[in-house]
């Protein structure tokens, strides 16, 4: 989904899209632990759901970046948790990308069951190549993302 | 571990080793879900640590089964379980070729506390090539595994 | 969802309710493995997709049961698998209570990708009390369930 | 283990223990993406072997932090990954606390292979008591860690 937001510059005022995704995920009993919340590494997989999910609404499937011969690993993943997800819970992984991307790719994400907020964080990427050197991002993706910034 | 055993055949009593391994586990908080126990299907993990353990033993990593390319995928798994595991309980994974592997590779798997059983189980595996295609177990294993039987 | 199935009476032919679910699932990058596929271990939590959408259609959410003061731990998995499933397949988890619970419950689990067999299996569970000792299915299941049968 | 940091006091220097732990981790083939390589995720449960580690060694192990009534579940999680960890990698988690704790506790863990660094993080908790209010440390918690800034 690609929303409108207020540009930051003053003259004129331009409305840029705003690259954002809502996808919807239901807690698992296997992603609960004996706290009878769910265990704080399974976030970063729904992080990872609202990323797939967002590659998917832009026209650019992760799948086929691997096709194209790309990855995207994780170079960096941050969360923050603000209040405890349970088993069978309804939520929604909002992920944007809050900045052009250049030689990294941030996504936000903010998790939340109806207006609580679960959960929120970050995750900063690096395009590599077939033979894993770090690239900057390709044309596929450029020419989907950077006419959003 | 090499370990023998008694033949099957009448004449005369031959001691064959059983190829057997036992591997040690400490359980993670992450393994665990809201019944305050491990989760099940986090057995089928375990079942792996002894698979490896097993191989690493028998002189045969993993590892360098890839490296000659081949792969060992899983083509059924089974679990029954006793009694639950607990955060931090040590258990042990012993892990046995019940049968000497022909087209298919079955490993049987029993997991203690002390001498408590906690759970029992196994997997059939196949070897395929780089091509995906199965193929029978390279001479590296047959090597290693068949003097046991 | 509740379709009727052929009774195995002879007489008369009666038309008995089979419990069935279809429950959908996108595979995740975190649970494939280098073999590029799905780790096998993860299944498990498909297979628990299925039971907890099916325990929801028949109404009786496995989050009652277990306020209800019950828990349903697994005894037994088992899963075969015929195909391997890749990141981002959209599959089907079909689940079915193919007999009439008594101690014990039996849930089967068939999961597909389009028409292509991927796995299927099944878990056999029981039902617990607070204390932890075995008891039959509460009335709440059986309410839900024998009629089926 | 405790060993001895320099204070950073002027006059005089005192010796003080920093609390440090190293555990040993060799990586499940369950660990590993389609990347061949460890999913970041998994990271975390890593960073919570160190920490029940650290806690074993300090002799506050957490399995007895529970028995008394508290829980420690996390607030922030954060990993940096330097260089990818590969299946049957053998790996040291390195975990200090490195400041005192007060309402809150951070933890920090620097996981290698070799001399290599795979990855750094940190985690940050609050204890919490039986019905669910944040809480100071617990005397326990504070008597094996206090003397140590």
């Amino acid at each position: 989904m690609v929303i409108f937001r207020l540009g930051f510059g003053l003259f004129p005022i331009i409305l840029r899209p705003l690259i954002k995704s809502v996808t919807e995920i239901c807690v698992r009993y296997a992603e609960t632990d004996k706290m009878s919340v769910v265990y704080h590494g399974n976030y970063f997989s729904w992080f990872e759901v609202g990323r797939v999910g967002l590659l998917n609404e832009v026209g650019i499937p992760y799948r086929e970046i691997e096709k194209a011969g790309y990855q995207l690993p994780v170079l960096e993943a941050h969360a923050e948790f603000a209040s405890p997800a349970e088993f069978d819970d309804h939520l929604t992984v909002e992920t944007t990308i809050p900045e052009k991307p250049m030689a990294r790719v941030r996504l936000n994400y903010a998790i939340h069951r109806g207006t609580t907020l679960i959960a929120s964080g970050y995750t900063v990427h690096v395009f590599i190549n077939e033979r894993g050197a770090p690239v900057r991002p390709p044309k596929l993706f450029r020419d989907h993302i950077n006419p959003c910034f």
